[in-house]
């Protein structure tokens, strides 16, 4: 049996347990060989999976998986990430039904991400590629550093973008 | 401007933040040395205080006090630990309004000390008294141990008040 869900319920879950966040990764074949994924979560503990799955019954949208497993157990994540959901389906509920913590700000700067990804413009220069980055640093009002070996690539191929918009900036004045 | 709550976001959020808990202390005026205190709490970094002011408002019972301080800031806590309010308002709410997750099992046992307590089953006898602690110490489905010098010191007294019970039922059975 399936757990029926309502919307202020959710709100009221998600102001609680949800997440907001841009992931930044390693990929190659993308352009700036970093790829950027915004992505609406909620982490439980394997008790409560169905919490979960009544989430994506709801949305209609997103999946669950595994997060983490540890000695307090295994933990299960409901994800969305595909970027067209977020924009019809994500965005439009939190919209209509405001979050009522500081989470909200979180959502704020979450929808101006979604929004300028589904305006391309991560793609269309590199300055817009590195403002949304930062816009996703700052996303969360505390967060710890992540000292992460992945986060430390991350972190360095993202310091050589920085450093080419540098140069183009000097190009540019170089010439006028 | 203080935070308007809704029923279902109340739900949703403490399905997600909220705690019924027992709380078990010294107090050496008391009866067998021990306080029984049961109590509703729902902790926020200081950043989301409001909500919890705003939880005290809607059910016009309990305190927001400083929970801890750390390196990532000051925690708050609301908390409801009068019996009476507890048992007209905390209980009454969240039969009305069913949790979804399985915080809704330790609800129904959080419920059940509540009444116990309320027909003072805990001062009737010592069995009646352990019998709460018990129960108290199935409340949530994962505990890790709580190993600091108060809780030693609080199963100290547990221990002795035990072996009572036990020289009791020897007691009795020898006289039979």
């Amino acid at each position: 049996m399936t757990t029926k869900l309502n919307a202020q319920w959710i709100v009221g879950f998600v102001d609680g347990e949800g997440c907001f966040g841009l992931d930044v990764h390693i990929h190659k074949q993308m352009k700036y060989s970093l790829q950027l994924q915004p992505e609406f979560t909620v982490v439980q503990n394997e008790r409560d999976i169905q919490i979960l799955h009544a989430l994506k019954d709801y949305f209609k949208c997103g999946s669950v998986s595994v997060n983490r497993k540890d000695e307090t157990g295994t933990r299960y994540m409901y994800r969305v990430k595909n970027l067209q959901h977020l924009i019809e389906i994500i965005l439009p509920f939190f919209e209509k039904h405001s979050l009522k913590t500081k989470k909200g700000i979180e959502f704020k700067r979450f929808r101006e991400i979604c929004l300028l990804m589904g305006n391309k413009k991560h793609l269309e220069s590199l300055e817009g590629f590195l403002d949304i980055v930062k816009k996703g640093e700052d996303l969360r009002e505390r967060t710890r550093p992540n000292t992460s070996t992945k986060r430390k690539k991350v972190n360095e191929i993202l310091e050589k973008l920085k450093e080419q918009t540098i140069f183009q900036v000097v190009r540019e004045e170089s010439k006028v």
